[in-house]
């Protein structure tokens, strides 16, 4: 046996392990053939990768060491007793060799695959195995399949009675914070709207990361219940009540391989509000030619996708089309983003109108799952709780019942203009660009970090007139955004 | 600028590099969305993994850690000062998602892309991918393509004059070390055979372990080349020159994956045999149920991509097909294959007829690329330098120019008998599980450790007595080998 020793040194998504070489036990070389070893002890037992070390004041020949992460979800103390041994493959992995060779998979094998996911027995290559043998050659029943146990091995909610009701945007186009308007809104009508949100994964916000500038986010799933059972609504990170732990392990896959194929996103978005105990979703698809769909057909055959997923799952869906062609609002960035939002709701003249506009017309499509309303009456609704305050006053008692935020988070002090070249008019903005300054200044690790938009599509502008405006909080972001902003502006202005 | 520091930590296949969570200059959270960072100084650079340290005694704010493997690699001394950036994504990248979107790829993307292989520029997910889409779905010009590309990034060994011969075996069947005979009758005859073999990947041990008990392996290029000029043959390690750098990484993927693509396969050897100078080969594939092929079909298909690679890029191929159905010879493992070996050598009595029939075989074949011979006559020439005993003498000169090994590798001492369940005669024995089973004792780490096979097929069984002894030289791998024998011991014995 083994102690266990807390090795302060962590990868993203990946539970690392450590060996000294001289460690007369076990010899690290007859692990080196496999990815992952198993540590255990009592009747815990993880799943790490492993790394061999030469310097006794990091790990002695009698420890075995274990990475933050791995440390934290193992859940030994220092010292405990531990044994190792070589991972013994997932039982799950015939079928990814089956998926390898071109089959259709089952609803049994499917599930198997997903439970060894969530419980992190695959090494991410596997996990590059199956997606790419997936993606694009996955029957509808696959589909639902996957959607279905996603949906099962993470943390299940319920609510009392009644309908549900939830939005949700597929993303890709930067400042579209709605939800945050959308769910005051919809709480303060009186439907049940128990919002759990995601941090941004490749994008500038999340909106986790722009309601933590307000309030605390990492609620527990007994505070996020009480506080549903008075105010009806929530604005909470879905990440901490972990609602789909094998989505999370496909998304470290997916993002730096730049693959998002839509049967992925399809089982991940409804999986995740069935664990959620949604029963009526709107789901914003926004299109435009830097957005994530680039085109109507693909948008319509995104929509049937989710509508065949989410009938055989019992999810009532309202799957709309909304308009990617441009950043939406002006602010980038959590802090900037929660300014916007904030204009909107306190109904300040200077409020973005588009996030205004956008915001009514979702809510409205949410309220419209109440049978007392009929069909286009929903958007009026939204309006009058937007217009009156009650939607404002809905907003901070969540902010007060969640918990105020106790840090303030200052808009980032090193600021540069970005200038027009011409004299004319704003034609296109690129999310892609936008999105990717506004992450280079900082955002969303920064939350005062981003890009505020000065000039939107339509606007008019003058020669050198600054188009927007970078935040950072640190020199060496400041320097990386400021140069890629350099190298293209993001902006076409063209002459009248 | 940072400091560059060492830290003890190595993972196999990989470089890793460290950066202090509370690093003041670049921050951590920065690079997380990356798999890759390129750190930099001078002229030099050289692409890593990330992860974050939170221990000062590791890493101070103010330091670039980089692990044994990169710092090896990057060449520069502790302190150095060095940049870290975010590494841009490989040229290639884009060929690799037409792979993925089911596009047959042209020689210069294939060329590009093994470029970034062999230049460490690709993750391990993204190579997955790459392997992924391309197993079973390319086209011949693609393998043809991959082939010259694979021996174009590494090492290439030029000979003088005349035709350059070599055998090479697909593998999969253990004991099967018939290299360490052919090459010292072929040389021994006085055709050029200057072999370069791998070390073990899943095996127990490949020609490299078994040749480093009797002899140093490591030699440099102008050592080979020196040796070579004087005796026309020599037994070397491969990985020491080279050859092939795409394909190292390529299989450190492949292996995790148990995915062995035929299209792989043949552009891994061929390109390794270009890059080696050589301009006739005898490819063997053994055929048997628990060997790499597994029937007659199988290796037809396979024989014929080897004859289409061989023939476009103007090496002359001999493939011929052989017994995989039961390991090879008696010894398993390194110390027990070289037994064997030398028994054979040594024309003694109870040297194993199959190891020595079988090289006899291939030697044949080997010597037949010689003009003067007939088709037919080679093998008669082979045993007449085996029992002349030129063949011996011809690898006591190797041995000793190449430098006599100056440890001694003795027999693992923890051994166990693993007993007949039955009366009866040997029908089978799983390559694999005897295989698996030496490994887990300890070779080819140990270089003495692994399998005696006492009994083979067709040979009759006594209730209780011993099929085959297991060797391990430490307690851990005694138990792992001990244990997986006891629960299927690899043979079929059934009654006469």
């Amino acid at each position: 046996m083994l102690k266990l020793r807390r090795v302060a040194i962590d990868a993203r998504h990946e539970n690392l392990a450590f060996l000294a070489r001289d460690c007369r036990q076990y010899r690290p070389e007859e692990f080196e053939a496999l990815e992952k070893i198993e540590i255990s002890a009592d009747n815990r037992r993880i799943l790490a990768i492993l790394n061999v070390v030469d310097d006794p004041a990091i790990l002695k020949g009698d420890e075995l060491g274990l990475g933050e992460r791995a440390f934290r979800h193992f859940g030994m103390p220092e010292g405990a007793l531990v044994e190792v041994a070589q991972a013994s493959p997932p039982q799950s992995l015939e079928a990814i060799h089956r998926k390898l060779a071109g089959h259709v998979l089952v609803e049994r094998e499917i599930d198997a695959v997903v439970r060894d996911i969530a419980a992190n027995r695959y090494s991410k290559i596997e996990i590059a195995a199956f997606l790419v043998s997936s993606a694009g050659s996955m029957a509808v029943e696959e589909v639902l399949a996957l959607t279905r146990a996603m949906a099962k091995v993470g943390t299940q909610l319920s609510w009392d009675g009644g309908r549900v009701v939830d939005k949700h945007c597929i993303g890709g186009v930067p400042g579209n914070r709605t939800s945050m308007i959308v769910v005051p809104i919809v709480a303060a009508y009186g439907l049940t709207i128990p919002k759990t949100s995601s941090r941004a994964i490749t994008s500038p916000a999340g909106t986790a990361d722009t309601m933590e500038v307000l309030a605390r986010v990492d609620l527990s799933i007994e505070e996020m219940r009480s506080i549903v059972r008075r105010e009806r609504g929530c604005l909470v990170w879905g990440g901490h009540v972990d609602l789909s732990p094998a989505d999370d392990v496909l998304i470290s896959v997916e993002r730096p391989l730049s693959l998002d194929p839509r049967e992925q996103m399809v089982a991940s978005i409804i999986s995740k509000k069935l664990a959620a105990g949604s029963t009526h979703l709107v789901v914003d698809i926004p299109v435009g030619p830097s957005a994530k769909v680039r085109d109507p057909e693909e948008a319509e055959r995104l929509r049937k996708l989710f509508e065949y997923v989410g009938a055989a799952t019992g999810l009532t869906l309202d799957v709309v089309l909304t308009d990617g062609t441009q950043p939406v609002g002006r602010g980038i960035g959590p802090v900037l983003e929660a300014r916007d939002v904030m204009k909107v709701l306190r109904n300040e003249p200077e409020a973005p109108p588009d996030l205004r506009e956008r915001s009514l017309f979702l809510a409205g499509r949410v309220l419209e799952f109440d049978p007392r309303l009929r069909a286009g009456e929903g958007r009026d609704h939204a309006e009058k709780l937007l217009a009156s305050g009650d939607a404002l006053a809905q907003m901070e008692r969540m902010i007060a019942v969640q918990g105020p935020s106790r840090a303030l988070y200052p808009l980032g002090q090193l600021t540069r203009e970005v200038p027009s070249p011409a004299r004319g008019r704003v034609k296109a903005i690129d999310c892609y660009r936008i999105a990717r300054t506004a992450r280079l200044a900082g955002a969303p690790t920064d939350k005062g970090a981003g890009v505020d938009l000065l000039k939107k599509v339509g606007e008019a502008v003058a020669e050198g007139e600054a188009l927007y405006r970078i935040h950072a909080c640190f020199p060496a972001d400041f320097k990386f955004a400021t140069e890629y902003a350099r190298g293209a502006s993001g902006y076409t202005v063209a002459p009248d």
